[in-house]
């Protein structure tokens, strides 16, 4: 395919959201892992309901609602010192196996984090795991438009100064897929559970079970 | 609250929408329920894919596809005449006990359904319950944008005539409620599951847990 700069998504498809658990574990004997899944649907929830009804908060802040909300409705016990225990987890997430020799292969080429997260939980989360040299960040924060509302791709782009069809954006997100493919990047969806493909009728440019491949396609 | 108008939002409002699994289950045996939820669930989640990249398709069709994408995860057979029988489920969903009792308590008021359905879904859904005496419907397709972005309760206000605090919005789903609330009608949560209120910092005017009781609060 040849782009000229690979654009990838962040939560989950070059960090592993659930490697929250172990925090979680801590304070949650037992819970960490179904804490963990409950956050991640919270958090999007909230992030495009947030998007829908145009009222924009900044993903750190709903970050900790989505937070706030799984441990609510697990019935869970929380102060404000707790949430943000465990919110600093989110800037301390694992990569996955695979995301540190990915990023090296390409490191001859541009790429760019683009994310709904804001600059100040991506960059920590970036310098965390050393990979400041491999790769740097865009916020959607910057617009105030969520991913995968057109706007926030459009935003990327004008960062980037760059043409729709020199970005090759990665995800492992259907929904983030879906956006950035009706948008008219071109994608590669990480399908990491081999989840089915979307009836709605968008179609990745390539799909892989990680982001080992990556080079080759990029 | 003495609103002049109430809204009612239709799928699991008024009419129950898990009341598809009896129809489901003459199918797929032993499945009707799980695959009622996982529809119901697909159907949302397509709908507000669409509205939040743009890209608008009608609600007749979205259902069509999330019934397709329940039957896919759940690795079951279909083929489009099963899905047009199944879809033809929709059209004569159960109402809840209670939903003609008070919609006839409600005879003497202004009343109205909004809804994400087409008319085309709605219309043959009201007649199949007997219903065209006591309400009509207004579709969020007339402007091709969702429940819950605000141009589709502005379309609602204009169709009926009315002004945002003349407006009292009945809705069992926490996601229109925000977007009702945060377009500025009064608002009452028909919270049947007892599900803890949202983090993100709306609140309903009201919270009932059946449609009963509404009419000394409306």
């Amino acid at each position: 395919m040849s782009a000229k700069i690979i654009l990838f998504d962040a939560y989950g498809t070059l960090f592993d959201v659930y490697t929250v658990k172990e925090k979680c574990e801590e304070f949650y004997e037992g819970k960490g892992e179904s804490i963990s899944r409950l956050w991640r649907e919270k958090q999007l929830e909230y992030c495009f309901l947030s998007q829908l009804t145009q009222k924009y908060e900044p993903f750190d802040q709903l970050t900790r609602k989505g937070l706030q909300a799984a441990l609510d409705q697990m019935g869970e016990n929380y102060d404000t010192e707790r949430i943000d225990t465990l919110f600093k987890a989110y800037e301390q997430l694992q990569p996955f196996e695979e995301t540190e020799t990915v990023l090296k292969q390409l490191s001859g080429r541009k790429t760019a984090i683009f994310s709904n997260g804001t600059k100040g939980m991506l960059d920590p989360l970036i310098r965390h795991n050393g990979f400041e040299e491999l790769i740097g960040s865009i916020s959607a924060d910057g617009i105030r438009q969520y991913k995968p509302a057109p706007a926030a791709y459009s935003y990327a782009m004008e960062k980037l100064g760059a043409a729709k069809e020199d970005i090759l954006f990665v995800s492992c997100n259907q929904w983030d897929i879906a956006g950035a493919a009706s948008f008219g990047f071109k994608t590669v969806w990480i399908n990491r559970k081999e989840e089915p493909l979307s009836r709605l009728g968008f179609k990745p440019h390539k799909q892989l079970n990680s982001l080992e491949g990556l080079a080759e396609i990029g």
